[in-house]
């Protein structure tokens, strides 16, 4: 018997609130979603838990089996493991922007942001070899500072007194001073890490001001990144990987640096494509061909799609409708799966509706198709019609545990 | 953009296991209940889980969001907070009945009791000032002893040495012995707790029983109140207010001293409605216009309606049918509410079925009305159609955060 393969679809924010009495969805012309749903099981799925608005990280953590509420402490552990990091449990972590700062004096805390991303700097590979040699030995910490996309970066402290109860350094708005990291409650652990921290934003404004990139950025009329905001700082919580949880090899491919993030968080390869952009131009039919062809190295495939999410952001009805059509015919090519083999889902990570510009926790819609799911009525896929289909209503973190049930692959429970 | 507001209404007991086909809320006449259905996202709910049956304080616990398997320690604590007695975590808390025990000799344990509600005595203020002078600080114990309504009260003990391992004192039946309270397991807190109320007891006996208000019942042929009763005792679980948790001011509508009691442990302030009376002639147009006007003040508020549940417990198929076709007309006012403003739930909390006379798990309905809700094919308000709406199959405890997300009151939890 051949093993059988799992592909997971996740259309990032695809469903809404009606808006009368329809939705981008609801009224896309969507054929191939539609034969799909035709073909399978359907049902709505809270991604966390009724009425618990999702994030895109924490809910790909539900979709992939683990407990979000259990293992996500925030955005500095997920991003620094989208940027390389290796990460052990108790390490701290942050996002990183490099920032440009102006005023007088020694203090970077006297200093004023006057841009957070530092003109859009994107020549950081010897600006982060250089910060990565300041030494926070007297604190009994060690770090690793990673560069990410453009101006931003990752940054992960370690050490016997790491604390997670610090704030974080970016002021968050032009115009206002560095932060000082404080301590967040009374601890030995907390006042170290903070002051540590503190040391560590002189020392990195230190290098950063006067240094020859910096220096040749001035002269051409650029902003420096002379300074490093920290922001997102959550202790790291290790979980098990995917593989050694589930025992299968799992892959993502998607051009969101967050769910990339997640990927690496808990063991996944990311397969990149060309042209997989994250934004509504992205090259869906290279990501789904490129699952196709996934499916014969991996048992798990996540194919993430973005861009349904940011029209909702940008409360455009029609743009996301229009986006949803195309997807649709992109997806078509999905249709030549052998679902005898393939276990293929398609849902969402959460709700982004138009009318709210954010995510809502309004259940997503979940088709399964493989050979042997309880086919229902239900011949759209649609966030209205998906609740009259035969898995009722799901939570996220059971979806994985269903497609391993489906394709013969979960063990039993007793005897 | 303003806040917007949450209503719940719950008809305590109002749903039924079928008789024949029908039950007294599917056979009622209701067209203001079904236009509500009709105009919402319906679903059944298990205010507790499946199969639990709920009393009416561990689900309205849980329709606020609070899981009563962790704070919910039986009626002692919520009678003590609903008689406004201020309750720290790790106290004790009974309910109180005076009682009449007749009989020779000294100790109040060697005595009958002829009468569980002391002749219905509702002159006990002077009563309780008597027994709270009681001095258990031999014990290292504190109490607090209030009155309720009538024959009713509340009593807390408070101390280091205090533990919920004891026995009730009230035999719950006439003519038998009142019952000295009993260690239930070997540890020295149970033990001097259990000292302490048997203690209590015999003084307050022997006060009570020679206290000029109880002379003077003697004289007129009434029955002394002459005993306390203590039953349904359990350690206070401290729970943070419904105002810390949330962030939102909550009122309660209620004629029914027990919900009164939930309204208190969980912070809530208590609206009285005067005719409110928890049967089945209460002041229900007083109740809704009275919520009406709440909302301008307060985030959420609860109507409770209590006789459809006296009418299950009855027995009572026509009368709790009438009841609800009454209060059918009378919630009509409620047609009138800005429903993009305000976010109105109907539900009960548990079913009290005219069949089993008694609470039961079969799930409640539920229909939530507000802009934005996903409305779905139902159009009528039973306990026997629910299931077929968009909610699906919905928990208690979810239930709020349903409401804060709809109303785009809910935090997101991730990015």
């Amino acid at each position: 018997m051949t093993l059988k393969k799992i592909l997971l679809i996740v259309i990032d924010g695809i469903s809404d609130r009606p808006v009368g009495n329809t939705t981008p969805l609801e009224s896309a012309d969507t054929p191939n979603l539609d034969y799909f749903a035709g073909k399978g099981i359907n049902g709505i799925m809270d991604t966390i838990s009724p009425g618990i608005r999702p994030g895109s990280d924490t809910s790909h953590l539900a979709l992939f089996g683990y407990n979000p509420f259990e293992c996500y402490s925030g955005r500095g552990p997920i991003e620094a493991a989208g940027a390389g990091i290796e990460l052990k449990h108790g390490d701290l972590a942050f996002r990183v922007n490099f920032g440009t700062v102006e005023g007088n004096g020694e203090s970077v805390f006297e200093k004023k942001v006057i841009d957070r991303r530092a003109g859009r700097i994107s020549d950081t590979d010897a600006l982060v070899e250089a910060v990565s040699k300041i030494d926070l030995s007297r604190f009994g910490i060690e770090f690793t500072f990673r560069r990410g996309s453009g101006h931003r970066g990752a940054i992960v402290f370690r050490g016997k007194m790491i604390s997670d109860r610090v704030s974080d350094t970016d002021p968050k708005e032009t115009g206002k001073n560095v932060k000082k990291a404080k301590p967040l409650d009374d601890s030995d652990k907390a006042r170290i890490t903070a002051e540590a921290i503190n040391y560590f934003m002189e020392e990195a404004h230190r290098l950063l001001d006067s240094h020859p990139v910096n220096i040749e950025r001035e002269k051409k009329g650029l902003l420096k990144g002379n300074v490093l905001l920290l922001r997102g700082g959550g202790v790291v919580r290790k979980v098990q990987s995917f593989e050694e949880k589930f025992g299968l090899k799992l892959a993502f491919i998607t051009g969101t640096t967050l769910i990339k993030g997640i990927g690496r968080f808990i063991g996944a390869d990311i397969i990149e494509v060309e042209g997989a952009t994250g934004n509504s131009r992205t090259n869906l039919r290279g990501k789904f061909s490129t699952a196709i062809r996934a499916l014969d190295r991996y048992d798990v495939v996540l194919v993430h799609i973005k861009a349904a999410d940011e029209f909702g952001h940008d409360g455009d009805f029609e743009g996301k409708k229009r986006f949803i059509e195309r997807l649709d015919r992109e997806i078509e090519i999905l249709r030549e799966l052998d679902f005898s083999e393939i276990c293929m889902i398609i849902t969402a990570d959460h709700s982004t509706p138009v009318t709210v510009r954010d995510h809502t926790a309004d259940p997503v819609p979940v088709t399964i198709l493989h050979d042997g799911v309880r086919v229902d009525d239900v011949k759209k896929f649609s966030e209205l019609k998906a609740y009259k289909g035969g898995l009722c209503r799901i939570r996220g973190r059971d979806l994985i545990h269903i497609a391993l049930d489906l394709t013969n692959r979960a063990g039993k429970f007793g005897a």
